[in-house]
């Protein structure tokens, strides 16, 4: 490294390496999907990160999560952070709040199509299965538009000493949002990364006031933009907390346990 | 981007960003494991890659892998990629050759211990696993040595159409190597990454003249350094290739498919 570094050229050159939404410049970072920490951690109590959301999204303008205490579901849209409560109330994250496990990517639409019509989940799913060029590779999934109805959960504040998710959210929230507008977002895993991801798709969901929204269990579209982008790279990035160090991370049945919380 | 991008200040800078062993400034980049593909891949018989040797060193400069076809075994040291033939013999791998799974860091040690006295396999497993913070995170692992044994196996090029791993592994060429000196490279991963990696110790051995190595089955050493450089992120890259897109990589019994085919 040279003095150069710190340059009024460089500090331009590096502004313009990050945009501000959709693509980042470097060849390698903007095609991966960035997550932090494993699903499998969350499903055995993991609840406290040591990772910020300014960090997390340094990594991606778009994505999912939670915060830590697993207190409520994130959204990140446009580069935005939304921080979803379980009483029903949407503010945008503190970027100095931290989070257990989020999932970003530098969200660029690959392909795009459009719903007219009534489409359950199963519908919705086999229409973008139907699209994509491989079950095997990463995609990001950002369905725009009106709902008839959305099933959403929203995970609930958690105490230490921390329960497992499954019992967490054995009597978790559930709200059904009934005619609605908003944004799905979220990712398409390949089975062969359950338990480190949630295999298939994990959606959740903010409507366009952004007042509500959630982990998104089930719906009925009436008409949605769904928009895909194909990320060839998974760059996990596991956390250094002790909980996380010391914890029995064996993957026992992964599959029915992420589905018992994830609603899959 | 501007036009100054190919400026001679440029390159000189960008020169200095990869060092040529050990570390990667880049502070995300520097601390990841990079793969190419999943082990899973490479037991349903994916063995044709399309990323060349010289892009897999431009993500480490220490690791192993193999070559597509499955012809051999790689060894990457201080960034120089070792190719070994089932035949026997080794040579320097072409930067154009390509890999259909590799996994490589920038190797910098955390920490090293001597061992001096007759050791197995498990016991120097049982050494390691004393030293390391946590089983949930990833280690790069370089042991410097003298070996009374090394048993060793490396895979056989194979013709399309192909079999999956365990086929192609039932008739394997193993060798026994006797009072030897050399490295073995490898890495120890998390148990929840069974599938997507090997799971648990996967080492590779070259000896010191370059001449002679292969996969490691089992081995007892008589001195030896340990260095340990503690990884906690992993890169996964994914092949785009018809092969890859249209596998059946479901996950299965993976457990015994990688202990069959690794020797673990």
């Amino acid at each position: 490294m040279t003095q150069n570094h710190h340059s009024p050229w460089l500090r331009t050159w590096l502004a313009h390496w990050v945009r501000p939404h959709g693509v980042h410049q470097d060849p390698v970072r903007g095609r991966e999907v960035y997550q932090r920490s494993t699903m499998g951690a969350l499903l055995d109590g993991i609840y406290d990160g040591d990772v910020t959301i300014d960090e997390v999204l340094s990594h991606g303008d778009f994505g999912l999560g939670t915060f830590n205490r697993l207190d409520g579901e994130m959204v990140v849209l446009d580069g935005v952070c939304y921080h979803l409560h379980s009483d029903g109330s949407v503010n945008r994250a503190d970027g100095q709040d931290r989070t257990p496990f989020a999932a970003v990517t530098w969200f660029h639409t690959d392909q795009a199509f459009d719903i007219d019509g009534p489409t359950d989940r199963n519908g919705l799913i086999a229409a973008i299965d139907a699209r994509i060029e491989s079950t095997n590779l990463i995609y990001a999934i950002r369905i725009t538009g009106r709902f008839s109805v959305v099933h959403t959960r929203t995970v609930t504040r958690q105490d230490p000493p921390y329960v497992g998710m499954a019992e967490a959210t054995k009597n978790q929230r559930e709200t059904v949002l009934d005619d609605t507008e908003g944004v799905m977002a979220g990712f398409r895993m390949p089975d062969y990364e359950q338990g480190v991801t949630v295999a298939g798709y994990h959606l959740h969901y903010l409507d366009h006031d952004c007042t509500r929204g959630g982990h998104v269990l089930d719906f009925e579209m009436t008409r949605a933009r769904i928009e895909i982008s194909m990320r060839p790279d998974l760059h996990l990035s596991l956390p250094t907390t002790p909980q996380f160090l010391h914890a029995h991370l064996d993957r026992g049945d992964v599959d029915a346990d992420v589905s018992r919380v994830e609603g899959g």
